[in-house]
Formats: structure tokens, C-alpha cells, sequence
């Protein structure tokens, strides 16, 4: 791993700048180079935030952003995933049987917005993709067709793509209802009883023909 | 919609409001108000909008919006039933039984958004209220809870308003993946199809306990 004070890369437009402390010590460049945008795109949407400020709270060169991730679209990418988690969490969600399968997808989307770290990026990543077509596109390409079809992948149901977003547009609608607009009785509604409710929903969309 | 005879199909474009060029000849101030509003909203979002602005397009002093209305947010309220149409629509929707209650309502909602005259100021009614708390802030206290109270009003399950916001989170988040982040499959499937899915788990909410 390069120590990410820029000079270790092969930045083609190094600009030269000296690079912070921190740069040298803690977790490598590429982690907290996410980390920075996932801070950028949460604290100023998809629309304000650019590489350049990325690299900066990163405490790396613009060039590090580039060579890592390529385009501010592919950053927030990557942020993104980062937030979701979805290579860890999908093989656990989806298990050796579907059984509960729906109970522990939504325990899992609960979960994962119940908890404030994950709470706050993921509520910039809707009001971007809201707001912004850019924003809108890298979501709908990068992160939810990927994302679906490997749902779908290990479903055993015709439409399985379909079904599986039919079941994520009930947690998105869950989202903006609970946590944006803050809607009751949804928004102070026992975590659990909504785990309850809605687990069967998505079970009968990803495992019954 | 109107016609309400539970039909699946998007609802016809035949409705019982006057065409642009009626408004600026034909019906009351009141409705021209009204018109102006929504269409200033649904054009330059929540927070670009004002009472002056409103007046100016009606035609009318801002006193007489003032009048008829109260403040920016009473007549935000006032643009978004216009284009729900609940008090129309709520009574057709749930019919004297609750049998086919979740495909009627799928199919309503799906036909509501497939029509673009209505499409657009809801799509930036939700962008609105994704962005901006006094936005969320009339939707969830004027809007939703009205309409979710006149749903549960006529269900006969525990936990009714629950129950019918969860299903309105559903059609939520289908709009959002379908109309707004476009999505797909979801955003090129066939209505049919979805109101084909998506009715039975409205009907589950709101009638099985």
C-alpha cells in the first residue's frame, strides 16, 4: 500500500503541494480518500463536492483521487458502496437457504439507517439522486443494477431482477417516509414491528413464483 | 380515477378541470390561484416560489392568495390535493368492499404518474420535500396525514393508519426508482405488471391482520 502522501502514485499532474501529516500515519490512501468523500458528498451534496475537495480533506493530491477512482461520478460510486457494504453484507443477507430471506433484508435496510453513521451519507445519496440527473445516473448505473442483478443472481424466481427491485422500492419508500419526511406513525414506529410487517412482503417478491 | 369503477388501467386523460386556456378566461380566481401555484411549484421547486410570484401568474393581487389561502405553505398544501384529488378519489378507491381495495389503489397511484400533466408537480413535490424541511414539513403534516387518517378511516384492521402508510411507502419508492432515479427494470415495465405485483401486497396492509 503507498504511505498516500501523493508522491508514491504516478500522479501525471502532481502539483507539488506538501502533504499533511496525517497522510503518513492511520489507515491507507484509498480508504481515507473514501472516507473524505463520503464526508464531502454527505455535508454538501452530489453537486458541491468535487475531487479536488476530496483529495484535500483526504489529505491527498487530486492526481491520488484520480488514480484510485477515476471521475467525481465513480467517487461517489465507490462512496456508496462503501456506505452499503453490499460485498459483505449480500452473501450473509441472502445465506444457504431462503428462508427469512425477507425478514432479514428489511432487518438489515433498518438497521442500516437506524444507525446515524450510515444514516447521514445515505440520506445525501437520495437528496442528490433527487436533485441531480448526474447523481441520479450513477446510482441507477453503478450502484443499483449491480446491486440487483447480484440479488437476483441467487434467486430461483422468473422476473427475479424485477422482483428484487420491486422489494428495494419498498425500503426506499420506507426511507423517505420514516427518515426524510418523518411521517406518522411511521417515522417513531417500533423498528421491529416494521421488520415484521414488511419482511413477509419482500419474502413473497423474492421467493414465491 | 374519477370514474372509479376500479378499472386497472392508467386513469383517461378526460377530467373535470378546465384547460389552460379556460383558466385564464372561464373559472374562478380561486382555481386560477390554484393552477398558477402548482405549476409555479412543480417549475421552480418549494424554496424559488412565492406568494407574489403565485399572484402575479393568476393574475390576481397576492392579497387575494393571502385570502383565499393563508401563507406559501398552506398553498403549497392546497397545489399538491389538487393534484391527488383525494377527495374525488378516495371514495372510488375504496368502493363498498375492501375485495381488489390494493389493485384499484396500485392502479390509481401507477396512473397518476404515468400521466405527465400530473407527473411533474409531484415529482417536484418530492424533490420539495427531499430537500427542504418546511416542504417535508406540509406534506407530512397537512398532506399525508389527512389522506392516510381518510384511508384508515375505512379499513377495519388493528394499526389502519400503520398499515396504509406502509403500503403508501410502497408506491413511494416505486415512484422514486421508476419515475425519478428511472431504474430499471422497473423503470420500462409494463403498469400492468406492476400493479399486477405491487396490488397484493397493498391488499395484505391494508385488510389481513
Amino acid at each position: 500500500m503507498t504511505e498516500g502522501d501523493g508522491s508514491q502514485a504516478p500522479p501525471p499532474r502532481r502539483r507539488g503541494r506538501p502533504s499533511r501529516t496525517e497522510a503518513k500515519t492511520g489507515p491507507d490512501a484509498r480508504t481515507r480518500i473514501l472516507e473524505a468523500a463520503r464526508t464531502e458528498f454527505s455535508e454538501r451534496g452530489y453537486d458541491k463536492t468535487s475531487v479536488r475537495g476530496i483529495a484535500k480533506a483526504a489529505g491527498v493530491d487530486a492526481a491520488l483521487v484520480h488514480h484510485y477512482f477515476g471521475t467525481k461520478d465513480e467517487v461517489f460510486a465507490a462512496a456508496i458502496e462503501l456506505s452499503f457494504e453490499p460485498a459483505l453484507v449480500i452473501p450473509d443477507i441472502l445465506g444457504s437457504s431462503t428462508e427469512g430471506l425477507g425478514e432479514r433484508l428489511a432487518g438489515y435496510f433498518i438497521g442500516v439507517w437506524e444507525n446515524p453513521a450510515s444514516r447521514a451519507p445515505l440520506l445525501a445519496i437520495m437528496r442528490s439522486a433527487m436533485t441531480h440527473e448526474a447523481a441520479a445516473k450513477v446510482l441507477r448505473v453503478f450502484v443499483l443494477r449491480h446491486l440487483l442483478d447480484r440479488i437476483a443472481d441467487q434467486l430461483d424466481v422468473p422476473d427475479a431482477t424485477f422482483r428484487a427491485e420491486l422489494a428495494a422500492s419498498h425500503m426506499v419508500g420506507i426511507a423517505v417516509l420514516r427518515y426524510v419526511i418523518r411521517a406518522e406513525p411511521l417515522a417513531s414506529a417500533d423498528p421491529q414491528k416494521i421488520i415484521a410487517m414488511v419482511g413477509p412482503t419482500l419474502q413473497r417478491y423474492l421467493t414465491e413464483s
